[in-house]
């Protein structure tokens, strides 16, 4: 009837991605244990390789506007705040000074491997070390990776996305704004490199603000709004309008605009603005969105790898490969050495390889390269590196990721502890249903009759809970210690917080709050040593108080109680 | 750092779209009670009459192939195909000849009341004619308006949206293959209504066929799966797919297999090929969809409404309105009192009325209109009464259906639910008055004595309505089990969010509370289909948590307490 137009041919070269995709997604799902973005990368290049044409052609601005918002978005509103926090100094450490040295010195390093001129060798690299979180997270949860891996892992890609898309920026409005033929070098100047360091803040900084202050304005219309449709669409406004609104409008960093949009409405906006229909909607479309927009991306990247341009440039390829790596090693080591030596928790060696070995290149560099005009100079050796570095990373490394937990031993939950967890979880969401019963109630939601049913169900599991969670925790003693062990650690926080507090405002004089920070640090400090400070282990010592040692000397007539 | 460019512009518009989504979804659900589509609409004609410009054109090709499949396709997967069969005559019987009548007596009248050839007029009707259930089915839904009669309406405007577009095209195809200045009633012969007539039936049954293949193969396809993501996929792929299969390769109705494969896999689809956890992704992830594109299309239909060209056409436009709603009085009731006398389940007269006045114009009449090309006769003229005649249908009759439906007493709940709504009403009130003199008399606004005069009288009340209520819902245990199935979803919500936090925070690992997740979505498609997990039916076994199966697996010591 109609004859085939524009939006038919899209839509039938988004179906095509999309069977794709389906028949990737059933693949794996009968082999089990394959990563899923790998495989569509995989299936993506047989489909180059195999010659079939799907028409949509992927672009710097089709990644980095339209791709990548919902990704970082998603990304940062499921991370966890407080771990976040817990380790925001390796994270930023890595994602800021790191990079930026990496970039240096893979700069340095390429001007002599490629034989580039600096500033281009140095925008290459900007270009190809920004992390991507995507692959290695989801096998993380796969394969039940420690939290805290996670959060290091994907707390850095987050930041340093945003920090090298500005370098990037910066390096890239530099060299387009000298008349061609100069000579690159002689444009590395102080001068030149003080103001790039002052547009790297500023955009940064900038991005942050821009973040802040959109997720604030949602947050506080989503307070008091309950109707998750509109909510959904609230988000759906806040991801991608915070990365626009700092792109277009205020020219800072959109990438780091997004992701503290996400944070904030992630933790603090589920948390105090979000129903649980809301919550479970919100989240839930975000999920999906994420997987689409994955889906999408990974089948791309692979259909669009310029193959035959890779094959002329294979030595330049392999050379950027190693150097990726080799730097990349170079940075994590000592800076997080650094950081675990001012740090009561260390980050362990096994951590650190997984660190060096999970920095996969993947969307960001693809957008980056994708970006630069037709004419940059030594563009197509540029486009071959990059996606080779990438495909490298992502099929090589991420094959391997697993192995290597294994052989690091880092993939360690045994089943005692799984059936822990499974108890602990199911006791949260009863606890939950009997909270939401008995307001449903109070409010007159909930006829009494039915309440009753309901919280007599109810209270008869969380007694089995119970009692299942006491006997567990009974025959497995070193179960016990470690719960004993966070609990502490957290109660230990809130002491720690309470006398930031009183020395705040003045109830305690600042040398007083000192000692008795410096006596909880200590505390902490054998906790996260293994040893407890409440059980009176017969190895450790009891733990005696300052204040105690205090009342003695002040000479105070005091018997304490006995223990 | 980029400059703005077609990707960046297209977003923006996108954002204003959705911005003035938001704010109508936020003074909806501040007001009550007015229609969200309806205000939508409204909102975008503001928009238009104030001169702001969204630069999105909507297109025939947009509305028809973009937007239009995933209404379809939520639509028809919602419908439930028990429901749709027990009312197949009725809908079918309107959906086809109903439909082919109106459309050939409106030529008629149209032909003597605007002048135009015959076969223009008949365009006209084709066009104007098929029905919208959006704005009418939220409406009924908010309302409690009878099953039956959403089944009716819903059912007659999915199928005649197939019929309309396949006659419309037909007639297109005749008017466009005739040189111009032809007189168009010469082209009215035996020859062509029978040729036209086998077209429709062709398209019609091919548009069937296609749908059914398509929706089986991915029945065939998810029966053998369990993985919700890839599953969402498949559908995603059915709904569009089977759109584009058989407009353009098989030139049959698009419309008709879309709906058809909705029909298939909402219904069978979700009985026996979707876990749990699937069937509540695949019908969220399609519920947002529909909301999202709806809400596209219908700020789009207000903001792209030519005000100035319907100014000039007011007349024409009226008589359009008159005459549009008086043939499909025509068409309904005869055609519903024929069906009446071979049926053993009548539509009373009350719900032929509904059916008549909610036969709203909307989408699929502006979608062909803006499929005429530009030179095509009388054109301005068409769009203005297209337009005309959506906007006073979906605003006028919109806004007065609730109304309708109230004078018709159709909306009727039964004396004893009304007398819970109304006891339960009472209590709340009594609840919040309890909470107000507590407060005033906390803050020393009310004297001991006269509160505890309040509080005694309230408090017997309260006293009185709680055993009043327990005892109807003794006496009413289909109520009390409708309140119980109520609470229950709620409560098993608030479940799913706590499992979700506990996840986030990483107190239980994903893997783990995807299993719990699952769980719980096995109990909400169970309180889904009208069975308790809480209570012990006799027919129905008790609910067995899934922790208690792993805690027997691990071999804990555990006796559980006795039920």
């Amino acid at each position: 009837m109609v004859a085939p137009t524009g939006i038919t041919a899209g839509l039938i070269n988004l179906l095509e991605v999309f069977i794709i995709a389906a028949s990737v997604g059933i693949f794996v799902a009968k082999v089990g244990r394959f990563p899923y973005t790998i495989a569509l990368l995989l299936a993506g290049l047989a489909v180059s390789i195999l010659g079939i044409n799907i028409d949509i052609t992927l672009t710097h601005d089709l990644i980095l506007l339209v791709l990548l918002p919902p990704l970082l978005f998603e990304g940062a509103a499921t991370t966890d705040l407080d771990s976040f926090r817990e380790n925001l100094v390796p994270v930023l450490v890595l994602a800021v000074p790191g990079l930026i040295v990496s970039i240096l010195v893979l700069g340095v390093l390429g001007h002599y491997a490629f034989g580039y001129p600096l500033l281009l060798a140095t925008l290459f690299a900007a270009m190809i070390l920004p992390t991507d979180p995507v692959s290695v997270l989801a096998l993380f949860e796969e394969l039940g990776a420690p939290e805290r891996l996670s959060v290091l892992v994907e707390g850095e890609s987050l930041l340093n996305d945003g920090v090298g898309v500005v370098v990037f920026s910066a390096l890239f409005a530099l060299i387009s704004q000298t008349p061609p033929n100069t000579d690159l070098s002689e444009l590395i100047s102080p001068e030149v490199i003080a103001e790039t360091g002052l547009e790297i803040v500023v955009a940064s900084l900038g991005g942050l603000l821009v973040g802040l202050a959109a997720g604030y304005l949602i947050y506080r219309v989503m307070v008091n709004l309950d109707e998750h449709m509109t909510e959904i669409v609230l988000t759906l406004i806040l991801a991608y309008g915070s990365f626009l609104l700092a792109e277009h409008y205020f020219h800072v960093s959109g990438v780091i605009a997004t992701v503290t949009a996400g944070l904030l409405i992630g933790n603090r906006g589920a948390e105090y603005a979000m129903s649980p229909q809301t919550k479970i909607s919100v989240f839930n479309t975000w999920d999906t969105a994420a997987f689409l927009v994955n889906t999408l991306i990974f089948v791309l990247i692979g259909a669009k790898t310029p193959i035959h341009q890779m094959v002329d440039n294979w030595q330049l390829i392999a050379i950027a490969i190693v150097l990726a790596i080799f730097v990349r090693a170079l940075t994590v080591y000592p800076f997080t050495a650094a950081v675990n030596r001012f740090s009561r928790r260390d980050i362990p060696f096994s951590y650190q390889h997984v660190m060096v070995w999970g920095g996969l290149h993947a969307s960001i560099p693809i957008a980056l390269v994708l970006g630069l005009p037709g004419d940059f100079p030594n563009i197509s050796e540029l486009r071959s590196m990059v996606f080779g570095v990438a495909a490298f990373s992502l099929v090589v490394q991420g094959l391997t990721m697993s192995n290597l937990l294994d052989r690091l031993d880092i993939v360690t939950r045994t089943e005692t502890e799984e059936l822990y967890e499974l108890l602990l979880g199911r006791a949260r969401a009863v606890d939950s249903a009997l909270d939401a019963a008995e307001r449903l109630h109070d409010r007159g939601d909930l006829p009494t009759d039915v309440y009753e049913d309901f919280r007599g169900e109810y209270r008869h599991e969380k007694e089995d809970l119970n009692t299942a969670i006491s006997r567990l925790l009974r025959e497995n003693p070193e179960l016990r210690r470690e719960e004993l062990l966070v609990g502490e650690r957290r109660v230990l926080k809130q002491e720690k917080s309470a006398i930031m507090d009183a020395t705040h405002s003045g109830v305690i004089s600042d040398d007083i709050g000192e000692r008795l920070l410096e006596e909880v640090d200590l505390k902490l400090d054998r906790v996260d040593t293994g040893r407890s400070t409440v059980r009176d282990d017969p190895e450790n010592e009891a733990y005696e108080e300052f204040w105690r040692a205090r009342v003695a000397e002040y000479g105070l007539d005091f018997s304490p109680s006995d223990d």
